[in-house]
Parts: structure tokens; C-alpha cells; sequence
């Protein structure tokens, strides 16, 4: 087992991550003493993995939530179950909420954790790949609006991390592949040399060879910890997690929340990101053509879907949260390691990539 | 115009109290420059008033969104409302909310707020009393839950809070006699002597005499700015502004919201407070009965309502934030001006005082 701090003052927490974890009685034990404990998990999860977490929560005797699968429940209105829930069994102050699953569990039930009575604890128990290098960790949690992801939310960071690699076992290749996304977005914004990693032990990786994956999200996490920790609330710095994001976003909501995944949607967001960056100079096309390729062998979409146009995509990005003042912004890359959040592109410039990078119909 | 200010640091704001404000040109502007603004009012108010804010607005040229008036419409539906709101006119991370109303506009703006793409700021402008004394201050925003009052919420500071006395004015008794259960509540918890103020000015009051009004709004926030400045989220002394809400937030929610006033219920709570406090020896019979005489001219309840038994009163309050591992707390008197936040009493006594205070059927 290794584990990475998030250092956030009082707020800091750790993330442990490792094999065998969910068989380890008394990991939880220290950060729920004398809690009342809501488990909230979903139906695909549920059979799989939750008879563990009630194992190793035994003390806490916690109850049980099981919410539908995918990205189209995570909404303010089956949040408001996680409510209901609570309250039908008295829960108090005192409580915590435990989130077993992926992203869409994690940060519904982060947010439910952020509003219940005001804020009450949460621990993640991250069980996709992308919920474990990057959704469970930095305290983003909300929920979406049929106008916008995650439009709807709260920074509110949980007490712990527990990324149980066993988990990845069995995970289907599509959600496998989606969560790489992320690992890649970490190399392209601020590791050059992880992301040349990437490349060597991209093959390994999609063999999931438990070495190769260790490292890949410990790295991840180490990354994501250490911006989380200089910019909790996005004043700056932070901004940089969102390469692809502002595209990927509009992918989803655009297609139908559920359509493409969030990992897929990404991977193609941070090519069309290289592209722009590279047709306004900022970028060396070669190190476009890179990003393409470690995208394309992830198994991941590196086009945007043909059923957006490009002026369906322009309107849908510019609700994205990093607009000011009506204007969009995007990270683009100066090179692989180094990126910056800017206004400094033309619309013709987007619009010309947005078309020349999306799928024949 | 006097001003109070609350220090919470880099969340420090101020509380401006006086006549003609809503006619002030630019009082807002430092606050609000360069944001897109979305005004939140309710039906009731904004032919009166909306008129006068969009004025001092002018610069920001606002949208605005009006809610129905009631404290039955304090839902996460309803907030769904202001987001549909703000997301159908693309507004980004660099707008703010200004919440014109009572305390029903003021809880829900101020948590939309907290949630809005995770957080915008707000202005609040109070037009009950209630409102310019209490909910408008101290940054608690939430929603009601058919289970219990405000159990979805988040702490979340204003960026400023105009309280102009003119739109008291303007209120039913009632509902003035509402705001008047939160003043006696400060005299109760912290200042003996705004207590015998009270008890000699209350007929000025009861007559919105201006200078008796501004006198009372202006320590009341102090009184709850010191509060808050000391203990921003409730880990302590700031429990005891909740004096008498248990019973309170029993009585709405056992009602249904909007049947009696909030102010209507506190002040029945209040008094039953002071009663349990008597007959736990911590106060005085004397004490006790001045409270109820105060209480009852200032034209509200001091018995809880017919409708309620004890028994489903308990359940009600079993509900309550403060409660701990099952365990009730209740903040009890030691006398006039002091109170403490203890679970120090039998369920017999509470049932006791509970049954002895009941209005007749």
C-alpha cells in the first residue's frame, strides 16, 4: 500500500492506494469512530464489492443506499434520494456518508455530504480507474444540469481515499480505457517525463499489469494532490486539471449524458486542445501528432462525435465554468509538461479545429 | 445609515441598517462591478421594491426571477428554478445572486448561491424584520425537507447586506411580530440588558417608532456578528442563536412550512425553553415568567400549538442538527442574558414541559 497526502491544512487527507484494501479491517475504523455511516453505492457495484465495505465498516453497522448506474442519474433530483435517505433514519451531524463506485457516485454523493445539515464527512472509495487518479480526489463534487455538467455543486473534500487497485479487475475495457484519459491529462499538463512513461508502458498498462497500473495512479495522484493543494478552489493553477474538459463537456451534455463516457470524451477534448494549441503556434505539430497517437493506442476517440456540429459545440462550451464575462477560455498546451488557461484564440481559429477534428458522418 | 460589520477575515462583510438605502445610487456598485447579476424576489415583493433595486442595479443591468411567496416554497425544487435561471441565460462563474426578500428569498438565493457552478457571491436585502435581524446574516443558506427544517444548506457568506428599515413599513403584523422573537432572543442568550430594554421600549417597537427600529435591528446584528465572527460554523457558541428553534423547527415542520411563522414558532419555543430551564432549577420562576409576559405582548405564542402532541413534538425534534449519536441537545437558559447548549435534562421533564404547554384544543 502507498499513500499520498492531499495537504489542505486541516482539511489535508490521505489517499491510500493498493491492493487488497478493501480486506483490511480497521482502515476506516480512525476516520468514523462514533459515526452513524450511509454507504451509497449502485446497482452494478453493489453485488461486487459491498459485502467487503460492510465487512471492514462492521463497527460503524452503516446502512445502505443503491442508486441506478451511469452519468444520466447523477442530478439533483437523485441526490435529493441520498437526502431522503438520511433523514427517513434520522440520520444527524454526527453522520458520514461513505461513496462506493466511480465518478457519478463519488460526487453526487460528495455533494449530498457538502449540503446535509450543511456539511457532514465523506469518504471515497474509488472503484474505476478514473474515479481513482482524479475524481475522488481534490473535493470537486456536484451534479449535472441538462444545460451543463457538473453545473450544480460544492468544494467539499472528503476525510479519506481508498483506491483498492483490486477493483480494476472488473472493469470493462471501455471504462478502463476512459480513466487513462485522465492519466494522460496529467503527463500533458505538468510531466513530461510521465507522460513519455505513458508512451513506453502504454501496453502494459492496457494489460493491467499491477506494477505498471500502481505507479500510474500513484503518479496521478501525486500530481492532482499537489495542484489541489496550491489552488483548493480554482483561483488559478487548478484550472490547468480541465485540459480537454471544456470540449469533453460539451461532448456530453451535447450526445446525452451517458452517451460517450467522461474519460472518452476527454481523450478526445485534449487532441482537439493540441490541435488548436498547435494551429495557433503555441505548440510543435509533432507534439500534436504525439498526443493523437497515445490517445488513439488508449482506445480512446481522438475526434469530436459527428452529430455535433462545430456551432453546436461553440454554444455549448461557452457555458463552461472558466467563461468570464461571456468569454471562453481553454487550457492549451506550449508543450507536452506545460499548459496555460488563456483567451488568447479567435473564434475562426476554434471553429476551423472544432470542424477539421470531428468524425465523418 | 449605521453599519455593522462581520469579520470572518477575507469573508468579512458589512451589514448597512437605515432609511432610503433601496434609493442610494451605487451603493452596491463596489460590490457587484463586472459581475452579470440575476435578482431573486418573490411575487409579494416585487411590485413593491423591485422597481427601487433594479434602479440602484442599473449599472449591472440584471435579470431577474420571481419566486412564489411562502416558506412552503423553501424546496430544492424551487431552487432548481434559480438554476434553470442562471443556466438558460448562460451565466458564468462571474455572476451573483442578490437575494431581495425575506428570510424565505434569503436562504434559498444564498444557497443557490453556495451551489451555482460551486459557488458565486451574493448580496442580501432584507425586507422583513426578521430577516434584517437574523436569516440575512451569518451566511446559513439552505432549503427546508419535508422531514426538517433547513437540512439542506451550506455555510455561505454574503458579500454585503443592505437592511433598509423603510421596507418594514410595509409588513403585516404579523409578520413584524415574527421578527420580534429573534431580538428577544439576543437580550435572552448574551445581553441582559437589550432584555430590559426591550421589556421598556417594546410598545415603541410594537409601533415601528424609527428610532426604537433602528436601535433594535442595529444590536441585534451586532449581537449576532459577534457570534458568527467567534464561531463561523456552529462548532460552539453560535449553537446558542438557536435558542428555542428546536421547538420551532418541530412546530413548522409538524404544521406544514408556512402555517405559523418561523418568528411565531421561536417565540413559542422560546418560552418553552425558558420553562424547561425553571423547571431544571437553572432559572428563575421569576425569569420564566417574564420571558412568556414579553413574548406575549410582543403579539406572539408562548404555548405550542393544540395540533401537536408531545410525543410527536419529541419525534420532531429528534430531527434537529444539534443532536448528537440519537442524543437531543437543547440550548437552555441560566438566566437572562446567559444560555447554554446542553443534553443535561430527562425525556420525562421535556414530555412534562411539553404537555404543560400545549394550547388547549
Amino acid at each position: 500500500m502507498s499513500c499520498v497526502r492531499v495537504e489542505l491544512g486541516e482539511r489535508s487527507y490521505p489517499i491510500h492506494i493498493g491492493s487488497g484494501l478493501l480486506r483490511r479491517a480497521g482502515l476506516l475504523t480512525p476516520y468514523l469512530a462514533d459515526r452513524r455511516v450511509l454507504v451509497v453505492t449502485n446497482e452494478t457495484l453493489a453485488p461486487l464489492y459491498l459485502e467487503q465495505v460492510l465487512a471492514i465498516l462492521e463497527e460503524a453497522s452503516p446502512q445502505v443506499l443503491i442508486l441506478p448506474d451511469g452519468e444520466e442519474y447523477k442530478t439533483l433530483q437523485v441526490a435529493a434520494q441520498i437526502f431522503d435517505a438520511l433523514l427517513k433514519s434520522r440520520f444527524g451531524r454526527d453522520s458520514a456518508l461513505v461513496a462506493l463506485g466511480g465518478g457519478v457516485i463519488g460526487d453526487i454523493t460528495g455533494f449530498a455530504a457538502a449540503c446535509y445539515q450543511r456539511g457532514v464527512p465523506y469518504v471515497q472509495i474509488p472503484t474505476t480507474l478514473l474515479a481513482q487518479v482524479d475524481s475522488s480526489v481534490g473535493g470537486k463534487t456536484g451534479v449535472n444540469h441538462p444545460r451543463g455538467k457538473n453545473m450544480i455543486g460544492a468544494f467539499h473534500q472528503p476525510i479519506c481515499v481508498v483506491a483498492d487497485t483490486d477493483t480494476l479487475g472488473t472493469l470493462k475495457d471501455r471504462e478502463f480505457h476512459s480513466g487513462i484519459a485522465e492519466i494522460i491529462k496529467y503527463g500533458l499538463i505538468r510531466d513530461a517525463d510521465f507522460f513519455r512513461w505513458l508512451e513506453d508502458s502504454l501496453d502494459s498498462l492496457l494489460e493491467r499489469n499491477s506494477a505498471v497500473l500502481a505507479y500510474a495512479i500513484r503518479r496521478s495522484c501525486e500530481v492532482k494532490a499537489d495542484v489541489v493543494g496550491a489552488d483548493e478552489r480554482e483561483a488559478g493553477i487548478r484550472a490547468l486539471l480541465n485540459l480537454g474538459h471544456t470540449f469533453g463537456h460539451a461532448i456530453e451534455t451535447g450526445l446525452g449524458y451517458g452517451r460517450w463516457l467522461h474519460g472518452e470524451a476527454v481523450g478526445a477534448g485534449i487532441c482537439v486542445a493540441g490541435h488548436l494549441s498547435a494551429r495557433l503556434g503555441r505548440l510543435a505539430d509533432s507534439d500534436s501528432v504525439r498526443i493523437d497517437a497515445l490517445v488513439a493506442r488508449a482506445g480512446l476517440p481522438v475526434k469530436l462525435p459527428a452529430e455535433l456540429t462545430e456551432q453546436q459545440m461553440l454554444e455549448l462550451m461557452s457555458v463552461d465554468k472558466k467563461a468570464r464575462r461571456g468569454c471562453m477560455q481553454l487550457v492549451l498546451l506550449n508543450s507536452i509538461g506545460s499548459a496555460a488557461l488563456t483567451d488568447d484564440f479567435s473564434v475562426e481559429a476554434l471553429m476551423g479545429v472544432l470542424h477539421s477534428n470531428r468524425l465523418a458522418e
